[in-house]
């Protein structure tokens, strides 16, 4: 049996978003920017791309530009506000536990002589808000907080915090990274505030090479791509009309299924997390529980065995998971996410993180469980961190 | 009839390719960093990727970057290296005929302090060999210059230019814009002294989306996204495995037919040009003719209509071409390398690019050149610039 259970890095183009692109490869393949009826076509996919991503977050349809994913996504956002508002202030904000498109983005700002502030989180992952207020000047320029945490599932205070930003006299410009929250989770721009958002294709069983951000109207914002003009302000060059036709079909099919998705995805994490709990008595839990947790995230420690070793055994079950291990990060070092919300360094070397989809099934559910437990009773035996 | 010729924008992706795509949607989807077998079967074809647009320039492996294309990589290149090396200098040499991903970029370097000239061009196209000796410093960091221009066809002299540069004591990088060049004609980054080179993918029959950066060991370039580690050092985040599949194969299919692609197109770009020249006495031809020339393009002026009412009307007959005409710029600006080679406003404004593939087929020139002669007697009858 195949599992494929690391749906937040990488998802399944099912035959529906495959179809939906298959003609601007073959057929409608002209420059959208062309005066022909061939571009035309072409440029019609692209604006009702924009208006599917619009209408879905209470935007309007020429705040959304396509990108290639939350990773240029994140980093035009943050650099294109920094850039462009640096004569106002040099002081910004985020938290430790972003992804690395953010934290990495930020460091390279900080090497051009801008002040960030990484704001720290409690043992479920949830950013501290005190201490966000009281990081907060009037140099602020730019607050950026993820949705939903990709290493543990930690669902953050969004609109809190938007709340919280729309109140200030000088009001910084407010990011969310919601690459794990949109089309699994609802979310609305001006309910919470949001100025920017980052939004992933690949994540919704999107292309890879697919994504969004959402730029409200008047956002002093640069462009971090120079080229030939497009259909979009922020991002020149030739539009990827394959890629945003199989997005807007990935978000058209994720939006309108998102109740019966989310109600099937809470029901394999539940099922995932029972028959771990009562299989494998050194499984400790990784991050929130309840509501506090987007579903589609499971994690967990396994206390004696290590991360990597429990992956290549699962994957001869022909099961697919992600570890915080050290040895699956190129600079040998633990999940960050994980030492920051408290585990010692041998509990995250020993971490596996279980992400869903709504393709997956209970009896996939049922045979990782048990494989798992096989896998974990072989390596425990061999392990170098025998219980005593 | 259906005749596409604006085949140096965007092409048609072809079944080939499409189906060497397939299998990393639906199947090999994972991501290439992941450690179970479904991401080392993406991983494999990254690598196999790198060693085919390798082998095909003289380069190694390492020494290729998958991109999104010819923009990124120009822009990865340019202020990659610009700011890599910042300290050591910071003049830069281009023309003023470069695609507008290449001049937009460094039009932005200018105004962070660095100092740029633009060579200009002969009447050809051309860039001024003396000139570029002349502006040449021993502050230059880098000097970029196109193979083949993108609105006239003509061929850069890029292997006098590499060596003109390898035998300076303090050697700027040379830069590249190879997109109307790689899989057309033949180049090594060797021979020619090139020290970086952008590469299109989607110019080759790949798809949107596609393309890549070689850069030359030991050069000191700064990636310009940040993100998770991948494969490659210089372009954090995800790799577009499916992309990466489908440029890898239409490089192949480039490579493996070039001979016979050059001549039959060859044969077209002939074909075309006498077909129009007998049938249409006020045509004039743009740029320059034979050997100095990519066969690939072709340009004309009809000095009686405008080229945008000439694209228009082929539209109808379903050709579809481009043009330099004022109004299909959002700009409202006639074509800049039109107006370089001397042309004035109203020739630029009157002319019209055709730009050819192995696909197309001698019947499509035949009835271009009908459907041409028939389109600009309609126009010439209208025309404002009616001749005297």
């Amino acid at each position: 049996m195949q599992v494929y259970l690391d749906n937040n890095t990488a998802t399944r183009v099912p035959k529906e978003v495959l179809d939906a692109m298959l003609p601007y490869f073959t057929e409608s393949y002209g420059n959208p920017s062309g005066l022909y009826t061939l571009a035309l076509e072409a440029d019609e996919i692209v604006e009702k791309g924009q208006e599917e991503i619009a209408s879905r977050i209470g935007a309007e349809r020429d705040e959304i530009t396509f990108t290639t994913g939350a990773t240029e996504s994140n980093n035009l956002a943050i650099k294109g506000v920094a850039y462009a508002n640096r004569h106002r202030g040099t002081h910004l904000l985020t938290s430790k536990v972003e992804h690395p498109s953010v934290l990495n983005t930020f460091k390279a700002l900080e090497k051009e002589g801008f002040k960030v502030d990484y704001i720290g989180v409690d043992k479920y992952g949830l950013v501290n808000l005190d201490e966000l207020k009281g990081l907060l000047t009037d140099e602020t320029q730019l607050v950026s907080i993820m949705a939903v945490n990709h290493v543990i599932g930690t669902i953050m205070p969004i609109a809190e915090i938007g709340k919280l930003l729309a109140e200030r006299e000088k009001r910084p410009y407010f990011h969310v990274d919601a690459a794990e929250l949109y089309g699994k989770m609802p979310v609305n721009v001006n309910d919470a505030n949001i100025d920017l958002m980052s939004i992933s294709g690949h994540l919704i069983h999107g292309p890879k090479g697919s994504g969004a951000l959402y730029s409200r109207k008047r956002t002093r914002i640069r462009a971090q791509v120079h080229g030939s003009s497009s259909k979009f302000v922020l991002k020149p060059g030739l539009e990827n009309t394959p890629a945003i036709a199989g997005f807007t079909k990935a978000s058209q099919m994720a939006f309108a299924g998102m109740e019966d998705h989310l109600s099937h995805v809470k029901g394999l994490s539940s099922q995932l997390m029972k028959g771990i709990e009562s299989g494998i008595e050194d499984a400790q839990f990784n991050g929130p529980r309840g509501e506090a947790r987007s579903p589609y995230n499971v994690n967990y420690t396994f206390k004696y065995a290590e991360g990597e070793a429990i992956t290549l055994q699962l994957d001869m079950y022909g099961i697919s998971v992600a570890t915080g291990s050290a040895c699956a990060s190129q600079l040998l070092q633990v999940n960050y996410v994980l030492t920051e919300i408290g585990l010692q360094h041998e509990d995250a070397h020993g971490s596996i993180r279980f992400t869903l989809s709504r393709y997956n099934t209970r009896k996939e559910i049922e045979y990782t469980v048990k494989s798992l437990a096989e896998a974990y009773e072989v390596l425990k035996k061999v392990s170098a961190f025998k219980p005593s």
